[in-house]
């Protein structure tokens, strides 16, 4: 995801591995129809994408009035908002591109270009919460360790090197990390075509199961760490995450192995007091019945397509965001964390 | 699976739900082929079909000697041993027909005519089989329940109306079945492809959803037992089944729903101690990588594919065969069971 003379350029992850397709737009309307499409997709890349292409609304206005632009960026916050419900960091970054909006306006400053450095600071601020989730959460790994992860939540999903693959990859680098098994991730097998694309092309050994199969590479005794990111984490710990997430927290406490839950603090909804509160989305029947354009089931099948899941806090065993490690009791934990101050001015988290 | 006129006729599977295609052969060793394909597939059919394979090996051969005839035989039945290793219902119907054969030997009658009759007797005996499971079965759901159920159990993978798909079928007779949950099961998508296609044919309320999804119907509270098959029962009462199973077992114990298996009591193997003793397919990758020929992982990926999983005996509520339901502890009332008589001279089981 990157931003080059007025427009957006991104990977249209649908495509992968097959195809590496770059596209370029200067249209907001196109970004949000991507990140509803999935071409761009993971919670914090979601952030990114929608404040950049606030600023494609914003920007070559300079003939309009300054009540018409701030319509117009209004309407593209809101067409943003509503292209999917249950991560947080589209609202958190359309938040923060809210606000400068209108300091900028009270200010009398240039709208346009503000919102385009808030975007670019939301960016910023992103890739330096990999850093410090990776440098907090490597440190969680034991040593010769087998990890488990699901869905994709490197640097195709976030700024940087990603949440939980951004603590694989540090993990790795320390020589701690002997094997990862990536589950595939149905219906749309991010796992399977995004993970494992990001884990071959770093060199990391890495062997891919259907999600059915973490059981038995658990029961084995072969994953020492289950790892994964999160979309949403509601005040007492609880986290919407990739379907099947909840399952593999169950099967981590059955076996005795740590379930660590990788995410900037951004993602942590103060607002939403347990997971029970958090909107599912549901996705459309096709993406079960049909796996890359061809049917699977038979036709007028009913389908139950929930995007994402909700793992209770009691099963996860640490949540680590940029600012530290919450551990139980999470409620409190996560507390503390929203209380402390970030640690740069305009950091923002 | 029919035996018409000297041939052996059966649904190619790995064509469903988008084609019917019936094949129709007089080599057993294309019927060997289409079991290590998976056109034919299901515990209790993959018996039948071996049976039936043998017959087709012994017939026509009037101008043999005795001698050739048997080496013949035996090597059909080692060709069809092979084939797959997990299923004990090959071992168990292979024995029935290697037992008849050398009893019509030693007794100097005809062997094509008797193995084709022990093929035949087989197939009666499962769908027999069949039908006391769904009546034992069918007791234990609970007024208006939904169920979930994995993998494909039904008529396409036994004789009959299946074994846990044929006790759904009986409880929805009775009306007590409210909702069908039929997970997709990966890699061969046989919930997608066979039960949803079953059940749809059946006018059955059928929701289709990603193992994944199996922990969020669950918390909901929306599913009140859970029905496998399965491939292998150890003594000790460890359940060999589809890979996933394990999963839904843990899932289900979390959740207190009662998980349920379902298999004719020639699947119990007394020669098989425990679930660790259980030998367990591994598959070819590509099943991972490619989805119905459109590959979805890069190319490299590594893969683990095992066909099955071994759900401890501890996590299972109730065992349903064909002599009776079996609780904890599945030792004893399994050992039980296998010293009983069978209810009719030569069932066999």
């Amino acid at each position: 995801m990157e931003w080059t003379e007025g427009k957006v350029r991104f990977l249209d992850q649908t495509k992968l591995p097959g195809e590496e397709v770059w596209r370029e737009t200067d249209d907001h309307r196109v970004v949000a129809e991507a990140i509803r499409r999935l071409e761009i997709r993971g919670a914090p890349l979601i952030g990114i994408a929608a404040g950049m292409a606030v600023a494609l609304a914003a920007q070559g206005r300079s003939a309009a009035s300054a009540a018409d632009t701030d319509t117009a960026i209004a309407a593209a916050i809101a067409h943003l908002q509503a292209t999917r419900p249950t991560a947080v960091n589209l609202t958190y970054a359309l938040d923060r591109i809210r606000e400068r909006h209108a300091h900028a306006r009270a200010a009398g400053r240039d709208v346009a270009r503000e919102i385009l450095e808030e975007a670019l600071l939301i960016a910023r601020d992103e890739e330096a919460a990999s850093a410090r989730i990776a440098a907090y959460g490597a440190e969680l790994i034991p040593d010769g360790a087998c990890v488990l992860t699901h869905c994709n939540t490197g640097s195709l999903a976030a700024g940087g090197e990603g949440t939980a693959l951004g603590i694989i990859r540090a993990a790795h680098r320390a020589g701690r990390v002997r094997r990862v098994y990536a589950t595939e991730t149905r219906p749309l097998l991010q796992g399977a075509r995004l993970t494992m694309w990001e884990l071959l092309r770093a060199g990391i050994d890495a062997v891919l199961i259907t999600d059915g199969t973490a059981a038995t590479v658990m029961a084995r005794g072969e994953v020492q760490a289950v790892l994964v990111g999160a979309d949403r984490i509601a005040a007492n710990g609880d986290t919407a995450n990739k379907v099947g997430t909840h399952m593999l927290a169950v099967l981590a406490g059955r076996f005795g192995v740590p379930m660590i839950v990788a995410a900037p603090l951004s993602t942590v909804d103060a607002a939403t007091p347990r997971g029970a509160d958090i909107p599912i989305e549901e996705r459309q029947p096709d993406e079960v019945t049909h796996i890359q354009g061809v049917r699977v089931a038979p036709a007028g099948a009913r389908v139950f397509a929930p995007a994402f899941d909700v793992t209770p806090a009691e099963l996860i065993t640490a949540i680590v965001t940029d600012r530290g490690v919450s551990r139980h009791p999470h409620a409190e934990a996560l507390a503390a964390m929203l209380r402390t101050p970030a640690p740069r001015p305009g950091g923002g988290r």
